[in-house]
């Protein structure tokens, strides 16, 4: 068992502003260190998103659209931030509506996670769709999507290739081969 | 197969540098939409990270810290961020040492992946290690950590604790469980 030291807690003396933006908001802490001196962090506050791993006879809907971070198109199960206030649940179902024309009978927590915690409070949630049913998409104004149900061998292969690459798509593709292995999810 | 539609590019028509830090850097950019009109991309700048999973007698190397953007405690597999130019394999070399004090006679590519596609160009490569061989360990002045081995059970457990809950960690765990089930990783 690991320990939990309360003395390792960083304490806040000092939070300088930096930016508040229509996504996220940035600030620098300067915190305590255990040792007695100080240390500075910078950390990006997020809403939240939450993201839909959504399997229709043995394949899975992916949306495709431009990464301006890092300048290239990626395939992505379907996804968003959450609004405020927004339970995650429902943040999920609107996303999976509005990116792929699909509605779930029910969403089912598959996993949740912070995306990267040495810098940012972001968390994702992860749900399963069941009982999918198909209406129409629409996407955000500023969203410009293309919609498929891949194979899973066509889900490692954007892997290899790097057309999937982010966290919440390869993490959905893990839990979709367990799935496949274990018939659990 | 998904069309990659060239047009869906968004040509950046304005950058606002807003942040330069230690760690990260923030700006915001002016894109032009495939619609005609413009939208903002707040865009953070990160030099990549990376992570290992190495597993020893069955059991998973594992360190906790205090995470400031969270304001808690977490349980992670060994990583850190790419120093300027770094390879990520010799950083999570390097890192791995520091942390836990093991050496790694070889080191695998297990998963690469960006962590927030929306809004950061972080990007994490994890390594699986191999021979692992006990040293030292020596973490950074401002890092404090402790170093434990759990089982898969334990990490499970430490999932539905939230102890575990970062992107790296709950990944590294789903390879192992299909490396559990398949005698491949």
């Amino acid at each position: 068992m690991l320990k939990k030291t309360d003395e390792y807690r960083e304490r806040t003396v000092h939070t300088e502003p930096i930016f508040q933006g229509k996504i996220i908001s940035l600030q620098v802490d300067t915190v305590e260190l255990p040792t007695g001196g100080t240390a500075t962090r910078e950390i990006v506050r997020h809403p939240g998103a939450a993201a839909v791993l959504a399997l229709i006879d043995g394949k899975m809907l992916v949306v495709e659209q431009y990464r301006k971070p890092m300048e290239k198109f990626q395939v992505e199960i379907p996804a968003g931030k959450l609004d405020a206030g927004e339970d995650p649940i429902v943040a999920a179902g609107r996303e999976l509506e509005e990116e792929t024309g699909y509605k779930a009978g029910r969403l089912r927590p598959l996993s949740a996670f912070y995306t990267s915690p040495g810098f940012a409070d972001e968390k994702l949630f992860i749900f399963l769709a069941e009982d999918l049913v198909k209406g129409e998409s629409n996407p955000d104004e500023d969203e410009f999507l293309n919609v498929e149900a891949i194979t899973f061998e066509q889900a490692q292969q954007y892997i290899r290739e790097e057309r999937i690459s982010d966290a919440k798509t390869i993490l959905a593709v893990y839990a979709w081969q367990v799935y496949r292995l274990t018939g659990e999810i």
